[in-house]
């Protein structure tokens, strides 16, 4: 049995304020370059429209304030409707689907509602330290300040689904593939702590550490490529049964999917679109393939003759070392990715790297590019782990049904966010997330 | 028989030029009050984005040009993908539910667009006298500009829709009542000449005149109040299917309706929402009753005992003189409403009258407000006209299933478009429109 | 002006207990050949399981029973329940498209059913000219036979969509064409009086008679036929939106129409199959094309240069003799068609006829095939007549919105319930019904 | 760690041919008490004419006559069609929500069918033992044996959908409590063996056996009763969403949930319908409640403080002694339950037991009537194994998501199909199957 390595590290003092300036900021930054237009509209029933992100996650904090700072009254009530998402525990709120329905509040109300309540919580942040609570407000605030993150993480996939290329996204110079990674890694069984193991901030959905049981198995060292999926498609693969679940196949017949989300075919070639441009796929094909359902992993894993593998066997593989039997914060290691990582997950590339470009980054077994490019599919539902004790009210638990675990962390996932062991979740028809996959199979 | 007087007027050469740059520029100043976040929206299916009107009317003159000007090349492809309406002929266009969806081409994109069209078509308008088909050019002009002038209308009903009350409306002062009307007028059946008799121009769907034999009938001199209506309301109309046609109580059964369109019950009483405000309906209780279906219309009047007019009885009482045996183009006549009547039909007002407020447009029956309070619903289908010949393609006559004929005129109807031959049409579940009604019923 | 024929007769004594009997045991007659599976199975929405018909047409006269009968108890709540169709007035009833998810009651038990109130019914019938309210019984068990009767012909077109041939139809020699018919009958113009004019029995909206003016109009002397209708298939009818209107382009596209209800694409060549067998279109090429949309019959006569005829000008044509001012009950007159026209609409032949095949049945303008074939669509809306009253509850009234009025009766319209003056009606989209067409025109 | 026991049984020499008959009896036994009319209708689309059943049991043996018997000529490519379920492999099938819209084959037909394909399987049968494939022919017959009884219990649910207690089923003398069962069962973690380990025959979703990490849990001796679950309806569960997945909430409020399916609420009380009639909930209250979905289960666990169970928590409770170490097929060991046991999991009650009644079933923990009453919810994802092998085509692999597992077994489980490592699959919503649950819960 592993004795994974215990963090102990507690969520104290750290300077909250400038926290808070720099996420509320980071959130600015991403919705710069859109015209006021850009921020109204929603493109589809998943999506929302940016100034939405921008007042919701206002909202949030505004909540906050209406229960811990005495005499605060509320900005608007119609804001309150508005930008509330899902929580059935504050009140009633526009429906998802209709959120693209409104033209008020104008971007610059909405500007100016983040403005006053970001003032207020500055002011209000100087004082908790003074206070009984103030355990359970750094908490609070702390919250606020991850589901900013996300939010900004899902603010550039509905700024991908309603611009793509006419947003006027940053330019990097792209890295290179400067390793070959091929074939697979070999793991063996065996008992192993999965889960979150203490540092700065984990999601009740993460927890507790618990034991799983492994069976021998292998992960394959890359993600499947846009190369490798066209030889999928190319090879009939949206045509044959065979390889799809029957959800899927009902899926694919309904909707007459014939590639992944962004691809185009265009004078008998396939391209692909993403915020630099249109793109031959010959051009990507060494990119990690992304914007698939779980349905299509699926079909191309059981097509290749293997299968996805269990968030448990992503989390060993990234995270445990089989020499040292240490297990880390990253593939890795626990530290900082340095200098020549730092592009590989944080939104500076806006883009995949081609796989091979960052052999520093592998995890001991040698599986590159494991976070910051796309998330990855595993066939893990999305359920509770054994001794889980909710944390946040509505936040992760009511969604435990129906939903599959994607791992890793892409391109769009803010560094400060992101660890092994973090689980997110989507349907599996579910396309405009930035998600790939990776292939596993048992050993012989 | 009746012998109509003629008007022999034709469409000839009227300084276009200036009748262009007046209608293209009304239309501007229907939005001026608008913010970009609204020029974007598409609260519903029936409803475009105001931006989209503005586009729309300028792809009309920009085909035009397209087939007309030698050497035109076009502004852009995905321009005339997204602002075609529904026109077959013209090649692909966006689904209409989905107008809501794009942010792009932006409103000062649009505007330059239009800007950009205007120069060119002033340009050609200089030059089409000269031209061997110019009388050709001057017909499709003017149903441009004519098609512009509708779209007016709906760009009111579209911020109606999107805003109420919160778009900044000019607020005149409101007319007062200031004659009784109430009861009904007496007409003798026999053959009367139905249709367009001549003046600037009609629609193909207003023509050819033709013989209808009508039975004796009568008409309210007054449509509908929202006092009236309310009475139906409280003797619960919503709730008692012996007053609905079957498809109308599957509605009312559906979508849950208890009002028309606008109305909000608050604290125990009915409030009627408009562009200036929310009000008591006993402040509106004399103005007509405005946004409801036909199969409300069609409710009430049984419950009243009454029925709705046909189309023929409609345009016999707005236009005949039963003493001089005269037909006219309006109410009071053919020549222009005089001052105190100007507001009756301009979108000045930017909301109905109340019932007496204008006794000099009273038709010589002594029906009074036939014209630019609401359009009145009539139990006729929209149907071609014996004899009919097409004049626009795709324009009218692919409409002639399903919907019903409305006649009048709203307030939000512009002076220049309105006659008592002409035929507005609408599906009779439809609301969002300025749709009202007036009962009839057969002499005993 | 036309003097129209009046007819004074009334319905008075008639020995109403074997009218009774008679149109009783036709019911069951139509459904003897029917396995007891048959008898359960909706097919779809618009369709019903025909046990459904066996005991929906004695819930009628249960409900005669109820309100009539002193003392009488009924025969099950459940029953009631399940044979109403859609009378809001009789309580609670079961959803239209669910009336083929339920087994029970069993055929024998409706059966069972049946014979009872059969036996209550003939019991009661011979007590009711002793009664002070004589009259209006004998109206109500005239109009509960009239409903028996629509249901018969409806038990046809469900029988039909189930089955088609394996239905053991009756199969009598199928008459022959004797004469050639081609070319269109020219009327003139004038007013006429339309509707109802006595007899037995009329619906309530056939009535009141009452003039309408008609411009001078072609009717063709035959209906469309299965090989004119070919032609506009093989011109590229079904996929030329120049024909269609909107709505019906609408659903063109949607349902991916391709040619009429029943005909089938095979081996390279369509083929139409009915309750005799699969033929080749070649075999049918004479016989009125049935089964056809609003739709496609009005896109079929747009193609075709020509219009539908308005139900004004189809009974002018039918009823009408331009030489003698007389208008009859039918074609041929007012009498008896003969034994060479028992065929031609009473549903022996469970077919149509090829057209020519009843010269003895032409109008006087020499318009062929009027009645005992198909149903014919008119572009009228199925509004009510000027000086309309309702008879009867919930049965007319409440559809006079969205449908379209037929004219004629097919050879599944028994021969006791057709007149010239007789409205059908159904939606602009249905073809489920045996309904074809004639093209009019206007007169240069 | 466990080390279980290992049967080696094998599926041998068996006396293929009475099984057969055996089963195939079965099947026609519970059909027997219908009429003619029950066995075509569809209620719903997650449901089956009963004749369907009849015919596609039949059906898969006639694919295995025409792979395996030489000039096998097929019965009729209609029924080929009609009575395939969802298997892409062979070929066009009916649409699943339209099984109920044909009559054809009748009953009879259908019968016939069945007898003939029955006459020729009992021929080939006589044959296998001599041939070279005779291990793959046993095979496939046991396969299509273990699915006709599943198809028997699927028959069991479509008549009580169909039927409820207007169906005959036979009357038992019902059992009765003779033991209190309270309280939960404690149990140690560690490594567990989790997976079918032999026998007459198992699933390859059972398999293959491995290796699963438990920690310390309890689950509760009984399944929640019909008393318990009628408390948390009268605590307001229905109208709380704490206690709901947000998916559940959803159809809570779409579908007005306010009960599980088949109670009513008739006259201020609930009441319970089910074979054998309409029961107050009070005479039912200690009996397993039946007929609920997924979230309902999961609500009334949040609701009661504790959880549902993993798939592998209620196996090791289900067959393994702690004592002993002993893993067992069954909770009350490895042989025959007994006579006293017959009733508890073999379809003779045609309904529940009351908790209590069966205490020599129970499980060496103490958990009673695990199997024989009602499947029970886990809150485990329906996922294949580690080490899956797929050994039946489209049969239990293609459905790997979105589907919750349940295991247990209810009294329309025949005997012969059930174990403890047995695991059924539905969708969350589901209701129309015998599914309750019981809680469990992680130790302090």
């Amino acid at each position: 049995m592993t004795t994974p390595s215990k963090s102990s590290s507690q969520i104290t003092g750290f300077a909250l304020i400038e926290d808070y300036r720099r996420v509320r900021s980071t959130t600015m930054r991403i919705v710069d370059p859109l015209e006021t237009e850009d921020y109204v509209v929603q493109t589809a029933e998943f999506m929302s429209p940016p100034r939405w992100h921008i007042g919701h996650t206002t909202w949030f904090f505004e909540t906050l304030l209406q229960t811990y700072l005495p005499g605060y009254t509320i900005h608007s009530e119609d804001f309150l409707y508005f930008f509330n998402s899902y929580y059935e525990g504050f009140g009633k709120r526009i429906e998802r689907a209709r959120r693209g329905t409104r033209s008020r509040p104008t971007v610059s109300q909405t500007v100016e509602y983040r403005r006053r309540i970001d003032s207020k919580m500055e002011e209000f942040l100087e004082t908790i330290d003074r206070r009984a609570d103030a355990k359970e407000l750094h908490a609070l605030v702390r919250l606020g300040l991850e589901h900013e993150i996300q939010h900004q993480e899902l603010l550039v996939y509905d700024i991908k689904h309603l611009l793509c290329d006419l947003y006027d996204a940053p330019r990097t110079l792209a890295p290179e593939a400067i390793a070959k990674v091929d074939g697979a890694a070999s793991f063996s069984g065996g008992l192993f702590t999965l889960g979150y193991f203490g540092g700065e901030f984990g999601w009740d959905n993460e927890k507790p550490e618990h034991h799983v049981y492994l069976e021998d198995y292998y992960l394959d060292r890359a993600p499947v490529s846009c190369g490798d999926y066209l030889k999928f498609m190319l090879d009939g693969g949206y045509d044959d049964w065979r390889w799809w679940l029957s959800a899927g196949w009902d899926v694919v017949t309904r909707e007459r999917w014939r590639s992944p989300l962004y691809w185009e075919f265009d004078d008998g070639r396939w391209m692909i679109r993403d915020f630099h441009g249109l793109h031959s796929v010959e051009k990507m094909a060494d990119h990690p393939v992304a914007h698939v359902s779980y349905f299509e992993a699926s079909a191309y894993a059981k097509w290749a003759g293997k299968r996805l593998p269990t968030e448990a066997e992503w989390e060993h593989a990234a995270s445990y070392d089989q020499q040292t039997g240490i297990k880390s914060r990253f593939p890795w290691g626990d530290g900082s990715p340095g200098p020549e990582l730092a592009n590989l997950f944080e939104n500076q590339l806006w883009g995949t790297a081609p796989i091979g470009a960052f052999p520093a980054g592998a995890s001991p077994g040698g599986c590159h590019q494991m976070i910051g490019d796309v998330w990855e599919w595993t066939n893990s539902d999305y359920a509770p782990y054994p001794g889980f004790k909710t944390e946040f009210n509505e936040y992760n638990d009511k969604w435990f049904v129906g939903q599959k675990v994607l791992r890793g962390g892409s391109f769009a996932t803010p560094r400060s966010h992101i660890r092994a062991t973090y689980r997110n979740f989507f349907h599996p028809h579910e396309r405009w997330m930035l998600a790939g996959f990776r292939c596993a199979g048992d050993k012989a």
